[in-house]
């Protein structure tokens, strides 16, 4: 039966004749020093698709001219110098000589290393890369490196648009083909661990941790994804003893909760023995949590971290916590404010199995925040920075919205903690704060849609998150670059055309939507399009304030004084007004219309300028993909064709309302003249 | 088995001592000249539970000194003299003199007419009337008085506020006590017809009209209401014919499509022969009609009439009609003028048994629009008035807005049609253009909950549509006095405060939500509290472009011409600024916030007062409530205290975000110094 889905960056075409008569030579003979069954059978899928060939993989012989060798790195040290290999998941692709042989080696740390090891394998013969003198040395910078699905157990996916979910669908636990190949996806990455269930848990999904019928079919997913060196985790509900252990309470510090907790971490690990943790959305957004029963967060994930301990499992405590039932009429709390205030003091008070997971701005994945304060303030605490890849606010796989270049800012942004060159990315590896259980969190943007992410491009924003992960340091561009190779072959004006839609959407998008860190401007509940006041009179805390003179909150230490949260430099850049980097303008502060901005215009003409801008960068997008027309797939083509002229008339929806709304508000028209409904 | 529910204003209570020995004397007999078994039950029942006594019923002897004789009119008229009744539902209650006997005779045209008499009769009782020298005629002014509910096979309720619905559960019809017990509460307010299902006809819907299993329980259903002479109606979906008769069109000239319905229909009436007939929303809000195939609705609405002509049955085709995906930017389309640009065109082309019904305004059911020009424009097409008595913009049954005051307004509204005199409530009774089959129907505020409205205090909403329906001459203040006592007894204290909340309650509303006809500042979808640009950039047709220095759309003869569709001099009064009533100024007009209102004040300062001012109502029905705490039921007491709690924080919530949207629109403080948050 063939598969109702593609492989996206694995699709193992052919290569040409030139290609595959180098590349034979050295797939004749494999030779392992292993016992990593999915290594060898990815290297066979791949050489049979790819090469055409049937390679011959033998234990331990080392006998042709040119051949392969994949083993761990104790075993292969034994008769070849190998690079220094001593953290996890590390591995090195070599090209050795060996007496008169040329090997080329992959040897690893341990399996994840192999794994990881033997995807960068393909991928380099699939870029054409030649194997004399090759010498690669990586190792994952960070060392959790997780997906997080918000799959309800019904199989629907909150913020999803791709589909429905590949894990569960009527209350049941899905298990087939595309399960391992979603591995194989994932793996080929370097992710190394999936949440499988959504932070919200609700429902039969609060069963998950309990029911044998779940347990039993959770392991075996997690056999499928051990397979390829990744865990499972799953999301918890904070009073699962009352709603399963029929306590009356789940009060951390109560014996019984404990106790409750500790038998049901045992049975789950009796099911799933790597089992790798929990994720819990605790006080936050309607879910339970310690707060009401007047305990810390610290309290509630430690009582959970104790019952984990045993068996090295995790407690991932997410730090969006903020008051959702805020009055518009209070002006003295600020949301921005809220997971520092929260979590600042608990510092230090977290065991070492717990992990915070922290959005990577102080709101809500808007398409421009700041980098979250309390990256750099959490100095006694292992933290994980939360991505969002599924592009909630960012164009719900409609729009083209590349996100690689936006996390590149937010990984690279010093936080100034311990001086300069305290990067996020320092401190997401563990070296800033010197902490060893860090990490990085992508929330996914896959669903059961034959191209896994609705709009075929949005694949590129998962394939860089796990590059990203990998290799904070990596350049974007490059990753790009051997993205669309990957996906879409060595054609150079595919690639260049494709690299542009790329790496300017994202600032695109930003242009037509709300530039200046404004944000918040959509409609309320989905999420999608434009809606100047939607948020304005809720209970959300997400305000602009905007009046006919001025708009925005002021965030300084003369307002609510967000600012503070940060360390020098950056409390006092942010704090003027005169100094804050533009494009976060209107995130820190309440700016008049007639602000002149460094380009000299005024902040109304500079809004105008640029909803008109992106626009036209969106029918640049069109054109460029249009040019590429015969080049590519036609079925792909038409999908993403059909989605860049639904971006374009959401563009101008966009450009026009926001044009509007300022217009209206002002009644300033627009210099150049260009048409602004009135 | 007690009821699980309440019986409103059929609540039958003992009476006092008084009271009963003077009506035990007239009870003690009733001599019947009818076989209406629904008369003599409702009478026992009465007599019963009010006045503690068995009622000995007897055919046609007039054997005692006081005694009450009912029968048909050509019965009674044999040995006494009558009034004149002639028209359908017409019935007289009166005292005579026959031979040494006081009778009171309660006498009717018809089976109808005898159920109302025999209501008013225990009405006349329960309100303390003496029958010495009682003399009442009285006659449905209007023909169709009809309710719509708005209920969905699964069991939900279209904008329903009163819990689930009474007709349908889980795809299934309910019949129980309940069934009878409505239709008893109807026919006492002397509504006659019934539209079981919601006008958008949605999955198991369609199926209504064909499934023998739903048939047949459509049968049982008739019964009962025909037991109160009460005609069922279905809402029908045009496309039924692809539905459910497997064609590939619904083409209304197409004669496959005419003989489906027509063999359908036949089908139906060998279930229910005294069907009332269809009522259809067509080519309204997605869903299915003629305009679909290229036909008028004439064409659509005539095909379904000739197929029910031959069984006395009506088609009942919704004028609601309008372009619901309009582009905000489009200015040029007024969806207020729709409905008549849709139907006055078609003004002589429907069959005899065809009823257009209009919503009372031109948008949709808003706190206050104009009346529909349509009403006055079709002159040769019979007409069905449609109001809301759910409270769908109006409150949603957590806010007390009693709309008999607005509605009285509606029926009063001159529409100068034929010249003076052209009153909406003598169009809807046929005497202005000499139609025979017009009408009035109300949406249903009814559910299951235990007092059936949600809110205690909306029963009179449905008290007062029947009586309206009835007479649409009666004293509103009249109506609420009565249901007043026939709901909470006679203590006069009660009486005048609810009285008083009921009376300011609608104009209230009107106050701290959106005056001067403004309308749509509510959140879209629900409909339920503020949001003051909720529609402004969404496809509905319902915008208010507000600006810094204006608001409004200008359909006066300069702008859309909306004005136009409406007879002199109402056409000319609406058309200008100065002579336009102010509470519907912002519905005709574009105006600045600067503008000087008859009362010396800004626009903007009306606005503002007019929010303070609402508030300060709200707070003293509160207070009006708690005054009467110790006079009334103490569970309904609290139910409707509860309520009044939420209404006014909700009315707090609506004063502060429309004035402070207006504050920031125009940096215009209040001129009183109150508190606008900024």
């Amino acid at each position: 039966m063939p598969k109702n889905y593609e492989m996206c960056w694995l699709n193992y075409e052919k290569l040409n004749d030139e290609e595959i008569s180098y590349y034979r030579e050295w797939f004749r003979k494999v030779s392992l020093f292993t016992d990593e069954r999915a290594v060898s059978s990815e290297i066979e899928r791949f050489a049979k698709d790819c090469l055409g060939m049937n390679v011959l993989i033998e234990k331990e012989s080392i006998n042709r001219k040119k051949l392969i060798v994949i083993g761990e790195v104790d075993r292969i040290c034994k008769f070849i110098d190998t690079p220094k290999l001593d953290k996890a998941g590390s591995f090195a692709l070599v090209h050795r000589k060996f007496q008169d042989k040329d090997l080329l080696i992959l040897t690893a740390k341990d399996r994840s290393g192999l794994i990881y090891g033997a995807f960068k394998l393909i991928e380099c013969v699939r870029l054409g890369e030649k194997f004399e003198g090759m010498n690669i040395t990586q190792a994952p910078a960070v060392k959790f490196r997780m997906l997080n699905h918000w799959d309800n157990l019904d199989g629907s996916v909150e913020r999803g648009y791709a589909g429905r979910s590949i894990f569960f669908k009527a209350n049941r636990i899905i298990i087939n083909r595309r399960t391992e190949d979603y591995a194989r996806l994932l793996a080929s990455i370097g992710i190394n661990g999936v949440v499988l269930n959504n932070v919200n848990v609700k429902d039969r999904a609060v069963l998950l941790i309990d029911h044998d019928a779940y347990l039993k079919e959770l392991a075996r997913l997690a056999e499928i994804f051990r397979k390829y060196a990744i865990k499972i985790y799953l999301s918890v509900n904070f009073a699962s003893p009352i709603h399963i252990g029929r306590l009356n309470t789940a009060d951390p510090l109560d014996e019984g909760v404990k106790n409750w907790w500790k038998r049901q971490v045992k049975k789950l690990y009796q099911f799933i023995p790597d089992f790798g943790g929990f994720l819990v959305k605790a006080d936050s957004e309607f879910n339970p949590g310690p707060h009401y029963f007047g305990r810390t967060h610290a309290e509630g994930a430690n009582m959970l971290a104790q019952a984990l301990e045993p068996f090295d499992g995790f407690v991932i405590w997410r730090t969006f916590v903020y008051n959702c039932l805020q009055d518009w009429r209070d002006y003295s709390t600020d949301r921005a404010k809220a997971a520092y205030e929260n979590f600042k003091p608990l510092d230090g008070q977290f065991r070492e199995n717990v992990i915070l997971q922290t959005k990577f701005g102080p709101m809500d994945f808007q398409v421009r925040e700041p980098v979250s304060p309390l990256f750099g303030a959490l100095e006694k605490t292992n933290q994980i920075l939360e991505l969002q890849i599924t592009q909630e606010y960012t164009g719900q796989q409609i729009h083209l919205c590349y996100l690689g270049t936006f996390w590149k800012e937010i990984l690279d942004f010093d936080t100034f903690a311990k001086g300069p060159g305290s990067f996020v990315k320092r401190i997401i590896d563990g070296t800033v704060f010197e902490r060893k259980n860090c990490g990085i969190a992508g929330v996914s943007n896959v669903g059961d849609d034959p191209n896994w992410t609705g709009h075929d491009l949005a694949q590129a924003n998962l394939y860089t998150f796990g590059r990203l992960a990998h290799n904070p340091d990596e350049s974007v561009e490059r990753i790009v670059e051997d993205w669309i190779t990957l996906t879409f072959g060595k054609d150079e004006r595919v690639k260049e055309n494709i690299k542009y839609m790329l790496m300017k959407s994202h600032r695109a998008y930003e242009k037509y939507t709300t530039p200046f860190g404004l944000g918040w401007m959509v409609n309320p509940g989905h999420h999608y399009g434009p809606n100047p006041e939607g948020y304005e009179y809720s209970k959300w805390g997400t305000y602009h304030r905007a009046n006919c003179q001025a708009i925005g909150v002021d965030r300084s230490s003369r307002g609510t004084g967000f600012t503070l949260q940060y360390h020098s430099p950056w409390r006092e850049i942010f704090d003027s007004i005169d100094s804050c980097p533009e494009d976060l303008l209107l995130f820190f502060h309440r700016v008049r219309y007639d602000h002149r901005m460094r380009s000299g215009k005024t902040l109304l003409q500079s809004m105008y300028d640029l909803h008109f801008e992106g626009v036209e960068e969106v029918e640049e997008f069109l054109r460029k993909w249009e040019e590429i027309k015969d080049r590519i797939d036609s079925e792909k083509y038409k999908r993403v064709h059909e989605r860049l002229l639904m971006q374009l008339e959401h563009a101008k929806e966009w450009r026009d309302v926001i044009n509007t709304y300022f217009f209206r508000k002002t009644n300033v028209p627009d210099e150049k003249g260009r048409k602004i409904h009135p």
